[in-house]
C-alpha cells in the first residue's frame, strides 16, 4: 500500500491526519509537484486526474482522491469512527463536510488558482475578478462558520469527525498560502482551531 | 419526511432518481426558486446554505445537501446498493463520483454562474473569462469521460451506481441549460446516456 504525497499540499494532508487518527501507517512515496511528477504518463495511469494524493493498493488498484481514500481507511479500520455510525449521523456529518468542501474549499481554491503564486508558475492565466469573488465568498463563509462554532464545538456537532479534518486543512491552506486567514474577531473559529490542532494526529 | 424540491434543478433531481431506484416515495414540497423561496429566513433555518434539496425528517432534523440525503436513504434502505459494498468498491465508486463532481460538475457550474441565464437574473456579475475556462475544462473532461466509457459500461465500472446518477444529472443540465452538450463524436458517452436513461427510475 503506497501513498503518493507532496508535503504542504492540503489534500494529502487530509488523508495523513485521517490515517493518524486511526493509527494506520502509510508508506509514503514523494511525488514532486514542483517537478510536475503528478503529470507524467506513468502517474496519469494511476490517476487520470493528474492529482495527489493517490493510494495504491498491493494489487495495483489506485484510489486517486482524498475522501475516497479516507473512506477506504474507514472501511478497513472502523475505529475511531470519523464518518458517522447511524443513518442520521452519517447524513449530518456528510452535509457539514460537503458544506465545507463546496462552499469554503472551492472558493479558497478559486482564489488560489487565480492568485499570485499560481500565476508565477505560468500554468494558468489568472482571472482577477474570480479571485475577488473567491475572497469575498470565503470571508462570508467564515462569518457563518464562526456563528455555527458558537453553537457546537466541532464542525458536524458534538464530536470530532472527518469534517474537522477537511476544515483544518482548508483553513490552514487559506492562511498559509492564499492570504485568506480568518479574522481575529472570529473567536469561535480560533477556539475550534486550537481544540483541533491540539490532537496528536493533527500535524503539518 | 419532507423533500424540498424545485423542478428542473439538477441537485434535487439526483435525489429523486436515487430514491426511485430504491422504491422510496418522497413527500415533495415545492420551493419556488424563481420567487427566492430558498433564501427566506424560514428556509435558511432549514439549510444555512440557502440551497435545495433539503430533506426534513419527522423529528425536524434537516439534511441540506444532495449526497448527504442520498447517503441517508442508502442507510435506511440498503437495497439496491448504490454506494458500494466492500472497502475497495466503496472507495472506487467514491473516487469516480468525486471526479465527476470536482472536475465536471464544478466546471459546468462555473459556466452556468457566469453565463447568460444567471446574468439575466441580475444576482451576480458574470465573469466572461471564468465562463470560457469552465467551457474549456468541461470539453476536456468529456474527452476523458468518453475514453473511460469505452473501457467500462458505467461511470464507476461494471455496474450502475450513484456516480451514474450524478453524471446523468450533470450532463443533462449542461445540455439543457448551459450550452455544453457533449459532442456527437463522443459515442461512448451517448451510448452510456441511452443505457442509463432507459432505467425506469431515471426521469426528468
Amino acid at each position: 500500500m503506497k501513498f503518493y504525497d507532496y508535503p504542504g499540499a492540503p489534500n494529502p494532508r487530509r488523508v495523513k491526519i485521517f490515517a493518524a487518527e486511526k493509527g494506520i501507517e502509510l508508506e509514503v512515496v514523494m511525488t514532486d509537484m514542483a517537478k510536475r511528477e503528478h503529470k507524467t504518463a506513468e502517474f496519469m495511469r494511476k490517476n487520470p486526474s493528474g492529482k495527489i494524493p493517490v493510494l495504491e493498493l498491493d494489487d495495483g488498484t489506485c484510489i486517486g482522491e482524498s475522501v475516497a481514500i479516507s473512506r477506504y481507511l474507514e472501511s478497513v479500520q472502523p475505529e475511531p469512527n470519523l464518518f458517522g455510525l447511524d443513518p442520521v449521523e452519517i447524513a449530518v456529518i456528510e452535509m457539514h463536510h460537503r458544506h465545507i468542501e463546496l462552499e469554503l474549499l472551492s472558493q479558497i481554491g478559486a482564489s488560489w488558482v487565480n492568485g499570485p503564486i499560481v500565476a508565477k508558475m505560468g500554468l494558468i492565466e489568472p482571472i482577477e475578478a474570480a479571485k475577488e469573488r473567491g475572497d469575498l465568498m470565503t470571508k462570508s463563509f467564515y462569518k457563518r462558520l464562526d456563528l455555527a462554532l458558537g453553537e457546537h464545538p466541532y464542525i458536524a456537532g458534538e464530536r470530532y469527525t472527518v469534517a474537522d479534518i477537511t476544515a483544518i486543512c482548508t483553513i490552514d491552506f487559506a492562511t498559509r498560502l492564499v492570504g485568506l486567514r480568518p479574522a481575529d474577531e472570529h473567536k469561535n473559529i480560533w477556539e475550534w482551531h486550537e481544540r483541533v490542532t491540539a490532537r496528536p494526529a493533527v500535524t503539518d
